[in-house]
C-alpha cells in the first residue's frame, strides 16, 4: 500500500480487515518487518485515540515513532501557492512535506477542515500538499472530508461483533452545540457502502452528505424507521454540507435513549469518539450493555497496524 | 503491585528501597520484563522530573513509552457524572481514561489540585476516575493530595545517605509567594511515619497538615527546636488546609539560612524540585555542601524503576 | 567529543564530514554503540528540522530519546543568578540543568536569542549555563550566537555536491519582515573560514556581522560581483548586529532570482530552512533546479548522527 487516505487506497477491504485481525491475535510477530523503520505523526490537530492507537500500532511492528505537533512545536504553515510570505506563517507546506519526508519512511497527517470553505475543504488543500510533496507513503490521521483509520477500526469491530452474515447497519445523526466536519461520516459511509451490509444514514433533513459518498446507502429523515432490525447503530454529528459547516434548527429529539432502541434488533452502539455525553449519546446507553464504543476505540490500534504493516511492505 | 497512588499500596517500603538500590546498580538487567509493555504517561499538569525520570525507568526497562499532554495535544476533560456535555469539555474522563487503557499496559496520571474546593481535592476526583476507568494497573505522577513517587525517592536518598541507624527527618515549611498544594508535604509525612526514622514536622501555626497523613509525627511551630540534631531537612511550601488553600501571614523568616543549619547534625537538605531560590531555600544552602537536591532528584529514577518492575510482574 | 556548541569543539572538520558521509552510507550499523545510551532533548523554542533530524540520528545510533518542551510542558526558567524568585520564574536553569542531566546521558539544548540586549546575547547566558550544570555533554540545537549541526550538514552538502575542488560559497543576506538572529549565518562564516572553500559574504551596508565569526572571509556589499562564478549561494537572512537586532532600510532588491544566477558558477542555492517564499526567495528559485534546500535538509539527520557517534565513543 503506497498510501491510505481513503476507502480507495484499499485493494479488498474484507482482506484487510482479516490481517488486522490476525494482527490482534500476534501483535507483535512482526518486528522484523519496522526494524530501523521509522514514522513521523504530524498533527495539525489535537488527538487522543489516533495519536496513542497510531503509536503503539507502529511499536507493534517494530517501528521508531516521531510525534509533530507542527502548530505547537514548530510554526504556521503557508498553505497558498505563490503567496508572498510576508505575513504570520512561517513555513511553506511544499518545504514542511518535503522536508519531512527525509526523516522519516512513512508519514502520517492530521489536518482538520476550516468548515469556512467548502470547496476548499473537500479539495484536502493540506492533506494532499502533504500528498504531493513528501515524497514518502502518507497516512492519513483524519484530513478534511476523511477519517479511514476510523472507519476500518470500525469495520473491524462489526466484522468482530456480528451476529448475522449481513446485519444492518445505521449511521445516525446526532445533536452536537458545535459545527463538526463530516470526516467521520463520509468516512464511514465509503467503507460501509463497499462493506457486505445493509447500510443505512438517517438524519434530520437538511444534513445530507455529499453524494460522493453515499452511492449505494439508503437514506432516511426517519430515525424510527432507520433503527428498525438494526444490528449496529453508529451514532455521529456533524455539520450542513448545505449551508456549509451549519447547524440547522433543533432536533435534540435525535438523541438516543434505551427507549429507542428496543425497536433495533439488540444493535451494538458504536462511537467515534470523543462523545459529549447526553448531548450527542445519553449516559443510559454509554454505560449500558448496548455499547461497544470502547472495544471500537481498542480496534483503532489494528486498524493502523494492520495499514502499516501493508505499507511496510511496499515500502 | 496493581496501583502505585499512595504508601498505602506498598506492601514492604524497605523492600520496595531496597529493589530501587538494586536497580540503581543494575540498571538495564531487566529490559526482557519490559518487552512489548507500554506505558502511556498523561499529564493534566507540567511536568519536569516526573515526566523524564518516570520515562528514562520505563526505557530501562525495556518498556515503550507514550506521551500525552491531554489538555494540550487533546482537549478538555468532563469530569462531572451525569453532566450534560454542552460547554467547553469535550471528552468525559470515563472514555478517555478507557480508551487510554484500551492502548497501554500501564498508566501514569498527574492531576494537580485547584486548591478551590477541599473536599473535591481530597477525594481525589479526576485521579480516581482513572484508576475505575482505565482498567490497568495505574501509577501516581503526582495527584492533588499525594505525590508518591517522589517519597519514594526522598526515602531512598534517606536511605543512602543516612549515617546513624535511625536518623531525625524534619519536613520544615518553607515561604512561597503562591498558594502551593499540599500533596508533597502529605505524602512525605504518610512515608515518614511507616519508615524507620525519627520524624518531626514543623510550621508556623496554621499550617496543619490533614492529621490523616501525619499519624505519628512530632509536630511543631518551632523551627530552631525541630532543626536541632536534625540528620535530613526536606523543606517545602504548602498552603493551608484551612482555610483551604491559602496563604495566611507572613513568614519570611522560615526561609532556612547556614546559619540556622549549625544547630543540625550536619543535616542534609533536600527539595521536591522546582524550588523558588531566595524564598524557599537560600543560594548559599542550595549551592553549598548540604545540600543533596540533585542527587535527590536524580534517584526520581530508581523509585519509578523499583514501581514499575513490581507493576509488570504482577500483569 | 565532549561538547559540540561550536566549530572549536571540533578537531577535523573534514574528518567529521567524511565520517557523517560514511553514516549516511550506513545509518544502523552502529547501533550497539548507543544502546541503553538516552538523549534529553530540550527546547525552549520551536523546531522542525533540528527536532526531528537529531531524534532520528539517535534513533540511527540505537539510543533512546526523550524530549522536553521545557516552555510548554515544563515552566518559566530563571537565568539570572542570585534573583531572588518571587515573579514568574518557577526553576533555576542550575537546577533544571542538573536534573535533566541525572536522566540523560547526552543534551541538546535549543535557546534562541532574545535580540533585545547583546552582550546577554553573545555571552549565551542560558546555553552556558547548561553546559555549566547539566554534568553530562551537551549538543547544541541552536544558541543565541551559533548553529553547528547546521552549519555542519552544510559543510557536508557542499562536499557532497561540489563539482570543483575549491568551490566558491557565497553566504547571501535576504530580506525579511522580521528581525531575525544572527546564529545561523555566524555559524556557517566560522565554518567555512575553516573549510577548503573561497568564501565571500555579500550583505547591505549596515549587517555587518561580528568579526569575531568572519576572519578570513572576503565581505563585499555588492551582490552581483559577489555572485559572478559562485559555485554556491548559502542565502539568508539576519538582523543587524549594530543597533543591535534591528532591521535597517529596505533592501527588496537583494532576493535572489533566476536572472541573476545566470552569472554564477551553475550555483547551488542553499538555505536553512524555514524560507519565507517570495520575501527571502523566490518560488522560480526554490522550484528551480538550482535549490539544494531539501536535500540539505536531509543531511542534518547525518550531521547529527556524526557529532553524536563521537560523543557517544567519549562517554
Amino acid at each position: 500500500m503506497k498510501q491510505f487516505t481513503s476507502v480507495h487506497d484499499v485493494t479488498d477491504i474484507n482482506a484487510l480487515v482479516a490481517e488486522a485481525l490476525q494482527l490482534k491475535q500476534n501483535p507483535y510477530a512482526l518486528q522484523q518487518l519496522g526494524k530501523n523503520k521509522t514514522i513521523g505523526l504530524v498533527f495539525l490537530n489535537p488527538s487522543l485515540r489516533t495519536r496513542m492507537s497510531t503509536q503503539k500500532a507502529a511499536l507493534n511492528l517494530g517501528m521508531n515513532v516521531m510525534v509533530l505537533n507542527i502548530d505547537k512545536e514548530g510554526w504556521a504553515l503557508e498553505l497558498q501557492d505563490g503567496a508572498i510570505m510576508n505575513g504570520t506563517t512561517v513555513e511553506h507546506v511544499r518545504e514542511a512535506a518535503a522536508v519531512l519526508g527525509q526523516y522519516v519512511d512513512i508519514i502520517g497527517v492530521r489536518s482538520f477542515p476550516g468548515l469556512k470553505n467548502r470547496e476548499e475543504d473537500y479539495s484536502e488543500t493540506v492533506f494532499n500538499k502533504f500528498v504531493e510533496y513528501c515524497g514518502v507513503p502518507i497516512v492519513s490521521l483524519e484530513s478534511a472530508t476523511r477519517h479511514p483509520l476510523q472507519s476500518l477500526a470500525d469495520l473491524i469491530t462489526i466484522e468482530e461483533l456480528k451476529t448475522i452474515e449481513r446485519p444492518k447497519v445505521v449511521l445516525a445523526w446526532a445533536p452536537h452545540i458545535k459545527p463538526l466536519p463530516q470526516a467521520v461520516p463520509n468516512s464511514f459511509a465509503e467503507w460501509m457502502c463497499k462493506a457486505d451490509v445493509d447500510f443505512v444514514i438517517a438524519h434530520p433533513e437538511g444534513y445530507e452528505l455529499n453524494t460522493h459518498f453515499t452511492q449505494g446507502a439508503t437514506i432516511t429523515h426517519n430515525l424510527q424507521e432507520a433503527l428498525t432490525d438494526a444490528d449496529f447503530v453508529y451514532v455521529k454529528n456533524w455539520s450542513a454540507y448545505e449551508p456549509y459547516g451549519k447547524i440547522i434548527g433543533n432536533h435534540d429529539d435525535w438523541m438516543l435513549t434505551n427507549d429507542m432502541l428496543t425497536r433495533t434488533h439488540n444493535a451494538k452502539i458504536m462511537h467515534c469518539l470523543p462523545v459529549r455525553r447526553n448531548l450527542e449519546l445519553s449516559d443510559e446507553i454509554l454505560d449500558g450493555p448496548h455499547s461497544v464504543v470502547i472495544h471500537e476505540a481498542g480496534n483503532r490500534v489494528w486498524a493502523a497496524q494492520a495499514v502499516l504493516k501493508q505499507m511496510l511492505e511496499s515500502l
